[in-house]
């Protein structure tokens, strides 16, 4: 089922690259860092784990035994591709499953709507609850709005989020879910409902994590997808009372494990600190997490790989597979207050934006290393990546490592489509596109080529905000 | 929510798009074809009546409640635009609704699959059926295979149906849906699931209608999303024993009301025969049947309201919205059945293939008519439309009037990407884009207007096969 769409690549020195690299060469990594890269365009391995992960694992939501699951299949698959030290580091969280999904207009144009419950929602009764609805344009439109006029009531949100190559929408447009429920609840809402947090036209809602404020007690929290937003927005429109039945009974299931899956590629020089990479392990449980993110696990660990096979770098390669990173973090938390002590990592970087190809590098690094920057920035422009204005800060589960000065790297995906499919249950193998997969590998091969084989010292960076 | 793509049009005499018709003008409606084909291309009102019907009623399968509410949505709307005649001629017709709908792979990789009934589908109990899967290419496969190899197992029908201009496709990839579950019930299979007669790579399965062989027993019989049915695909790839559970509780409610809604733009010479168009209201349950029919009962009724509006054709147009089109073609059947003996139906024409742009039109008429043929294809191509060379059959629901040897013309819609969204929960209202549907409308207008105002006898044509 690979969809083998080619990428046009202009650039003579890329036609080479089907040249193998040499492997355990007795040259630098660091001076094999084009050949590595541009072998990296012919790579498979990637599609392998990532064909692999979401085939013999499938959905694989954080703290549940589809996510001891995949820790098993990714141990298995590290130690036979030969990494060092692979371990799973276990940590405990709080599980929060999904239940009954239902929706449906009651009055006045019956007709059911695609509904799923956002994280840490609160559950109706089995047999649902019915109310009128109450529209809202922006979470400040319904921050605005009077208690009396949204008591009992299911608040609506709608937003208008279009796609970014950048993916910066979602940060703005994201309002409705991350603030949404807590000010519904605050104001006395039976339940609300969102436009999910997506660009797409689809009838597969969107999930995703959301927190109650402190204090404020839990209410049924849900997503329509976007056709069934605007149906509602329609149907609102007409200026009739309209009236919903919504049925959604996630519940709580206390504390379960969760573990964070970390392997290595051991340096020559232990005194050159350590390069932190990696990608999140765990996903939502709608679809089979190709693209958020079984295709960062199999990104990073193409290219740490790659360079394992190449020769042995200066500095360690550690590839961290973060559990739980889907409902708030857990992994990356946990792995920071683990290996901060250390003092020893020098260098992060995350893959958590899907799979297609690379488009920006960014930097968090120390004017000392501005050189560094430079060699990596000659090294991806023959890959179309242009070299951006912004910080690194490493995403999610290495963000941590950034705000208290720990120099990063970002490779950032194109994310006009991200938002099309990211937590839905859309997000499956075939959204991938193979080739761009390859740049991916391609990209992170030749920055961990530079990064991990600097013969300079990599020295802590200003923290990010 | 109306997106506005404007298609952009090169030709001159598409500049005076906006130019209004003359109302009830004293010109002869032929005469004016050009003048209503222009004026076409800024029609409102087929959108208005698609936005309408999908909104304000919605899902609308045949003999339900929701279908009813449709006819009597459209008795109203026809009649404030004023057609003549406006009815229902009613019937009655067994009635087989959706129930609870789960699959999941229990082993060798514990997983959900999205999975939807097809039309008479049997019954797992409510617990579902738990079965080994055993996986076919093609129905000739499954065919070709042994009774005890097939006996008690879930059988699995895959293909590899591709989007085609002109629909081809659906005929020839459609066979695991329309022949596979008899052949699977005659060799003793527990259920069959295919893969989703479609083109599209969403989570939202394709149902539709399939009818069990003389003496053949029900099995439980759907149809996964095509992601789900790739998956299928690489897990029985691996080679493993490969269990389902699976779970359809659809049931056979006994006899219930359908119905045609007819109305009528009334000619001038009641010895020129009647043209006959329409398209159907009822839809499957799953979406809200935009593209499929929605689209051609507003496409029809638009350009049948601009004749209307332009003046009084020489010919009588009968405007039909057939009922319970999607389970077998009850409404065509009874409106042909009802009216063949009238005698005075002189073409037919039917809108049911969405609302993307006309690019072929087709006929079937005697050789007397080659010169309204001709008049016709002229009058469409500044819309870019091409005479093909096939044969007009007029569709499901006017087939039994070309079979019988009534003239007819196929305005054939492009359906590259009909098949991404037929008989899903993702045929709703913004897969139409307002440009191609007023194309549409304009095409039908030129149509009827040459047609209806034929000066010419229409003759009998040779009998469709």
């Amino acid at each position: 089922m690979k969809k083998l769409i080619l990428v046009a690549l202009a650039l003579p020195s890329l036609a080479f690259a089907a040249q193998p690299a040499s492997p355990n060469s007795q040259e630098p990594i660091g001076q094999q860092a084009e050949r590595l890269r541009d072998a990296a365009l012919a790579d498979d391995l990637a599609w392998n784990i990532l064909e692999g992960l979401t085939t013999e694992v499938g959905p694989r939501q954080a703290g549940t035994e589809a996510e001891a699951r995949a820790r098993d299949w990714a141990v298995n698959r590290l130690t036979e591709l030969g990494f060092s030290n692979v371990r799973i580091e276990p940590f405990e969280m709080p599980v929060w499953v999904r239940g009954e999904e239902h929706a449906e207009i009651v009055a006045p144009f019956p007709q059911p709507l695609v509904v799923t419950a956002l994280g840490n929602s609160g559950a109706t009764p089995a047999r649902g609850i019915e109310a009128e609805v109450i529209g809202f344009d922006s979470v400040a439109a319904l921050e605005a709005a009077g208690n009396e006029s949204v008591r009992g009531k299911i608040v609506f949100v709608t937003h208008a989020m279009a796609p970014t190559q950048d993916g910066s929408g979602y940060s703005q447009f994201g309002a409705p879910r991350r603030q949404g429920p807590s000010i519904a609840s605050r104001k006395g809402a039976a339940a609300i409902v969102i436009r999910s947090i997506g660009t797409d036209h689809h009838r597969n809602p969107h999930t995703g994590v959301q927190m109650w404020a402190e204090g404020v007690r839990p209410i049924p929290a849900g997503a329509l997808s976007v056709p069934d937003a605007e149906q509602l927005e329609r149907i609102l429109a007409r200026g009739r009372p309209v009236r919903m039945r919504l049925t959604l009974t996630p519940r709580n299931i206390g504390r379960r494990q969760s573990g964070n899956v970390v392997a290595e590629v051991p340096g020559s020089d232990s005194s050159a600190g350590v390069v932190t990479i990696g990608g999140h392990l765990d996903s939502w449980d709608l679809g089979t997490g190709a693209v958020d993110n079984a295709a960062g696990v199999a990104i990073t660990t193409a290219a740490a790989h790659r360079i394992m096979q190449a020769g042995r770098p200066r500095r360690t390669i550690r590839l961290v597979l973060f559990g739980a990173e889907e409902v708030g973090g857990g992994g990356g938390a946990t792995h920071f207050a683990r290996h901060r002590e250390s003092g020893n990592v020098v260098l992060v970087g995350e893959s958590d934006f899907g799979a297609d190809r690379i488009w920006r590098v960014t930097f968090n690094l120390a004017p000392a290393n501005a050189g560094l920057a430079d060699r990596v920035t000659a090294l991806l422009a023959p890959l179309g990546i242009v070299r951006g204005q912004g910080r690194a800060n490493a995403g999610a589960d290495l963000g941590d490592w950034t705000r208290s000065g720990t120099a990063a790297v970002d490779l950032s995906q194109d994310g006009t489509r991200y938002f099309d499919y990211h937590h839905t249950p859309d997000d499956t193998l075939d959204k991938v596109d193979p080739s761009q997969l390859r740049q991916n590998v391609a990209a992170w091969t030749a920055m961990l080529a530079a990064v991990a084989d600097a013969p300079e010292a990599i020295a802590a960076a200003p923290p990010a905000p």
